[in-house]
């Protein structure tokens, strides 16, 4: 068991309809410790890949992708949620639906900060059905940038998200994938990734 | 002049209607080197306080918060933008109006991150009217939290936000104030805080 499980078991709470909450430390409560230790262990997975940038969607996917940034030395980009009127009208654009919120968004990035030059570490705190992930993907792929790895820090592994990403030929690293978990008993069981 | 304001002069660009794009480093990319930096600039400037946490708001808070709350070695809280699943029952809610996106948003904090017991850092962005500073104040205040300092990264000097919120008797501290910009000549005057 890997140090982001343990915290999962410790800290972690199982409400009903599959919920896995982890805001006392992960994504509303954040645990700096413990975000520079996720930097690292991404950083040490991908050591092998040239990076030019971080990109993730906001809000709980910034400060980690800000951790693992830190470690390669690039620049993080957030995708935003919505349109702003601080955001130019030049900008890629996705459509995410979300499993929390139960609603969809437009997802944006500006042109000014993504080429065909760049070389991406996609970072996010959850990995459910993958909608965040794929918009994320189709952002990239419109600004011509590659996708050299994927960072999930918490996959639900009875969700498809995780496998078509990984059909579709993607380096997707999950430090913790969940198989199932109980409310009423509060167990959380990981896939065994150790080989 | 500081390395933020540096920076803000070489990067930044004036929109009309008194808007400071700051998006290729601050904001939607963000330049991990610049925020590192910021986090320790504040470090210094509040290194004779007892902190417990920071408190920011999503979205574009949390890296910087992040920066700071690594320097200091304690844990981060952000708030919340509307209801979400993953949030319990139990929360401190405020009102709070986006200068940038012309909306109310009701943000929330959890009960369970924020208490009586915690001596507080308020960090943002930026500061213009003051209302998403308001709603983290008086977040802090239903708590029973102290505020014992609060962190901007740019200031709009010519609005009312951070006067008003110095005459409440806050140790505010803003790394840049704007006191005009014109996005005709793209000139930006800064206040001068040295003495």
């Amino acid at each position: 068991m890997n140090f982001l499980e343990e915290r999962i078991l410790k800290d972690g709470l199982v409400k009903e309809g599959n919920v896995l909450k982890v805001d006392t430390f992960l994504n509303h409560q954040m645990d700096v410790e413990l975000l520079d230790e996720i930097g690292k262990e991404f950083h040490r997975r991908f050591a092998d890949v040239n990076i030019t940038k971080v990109l993730t969607i906001e809000a709980s996917g910034i400060a980690i992708a800000y951790a693992v940034a830190r470690c390669f030395g690039v620049p993080m980009v957030f995708a935003k949620k919505a349109k702003s009127i601080n955001i130019d009208g030049d900008m890629y654009t996705a459509e995410v639906e979300s499993f929390t919120h139960k609603n969809k968004n437009q997802v944006i990035v500006s042109k000014k900060v993504l080429s065909s030059d760049d070389r991406l570490l996609i970072v996010d705190d959850f990995l459910a059905n993958g909608c965040a992930l794929q918009g994320l993907i189709s952002i990239a792929e419109a600004a011509g940038a590659s996708v050299e790895g994927i960072c999930i820090v918490i996959e639900k592994g009875f969700q498809y998200g995780g496998r078509s990403i990984r059909n579709l030929g993607y380096r997707l690293e999950s430090l913790a994938i969940v198989e199932s978990m109980d409310h009423e008993t509060q167990t959380v069981v990981f896939r065994d990734q150790s080989e």
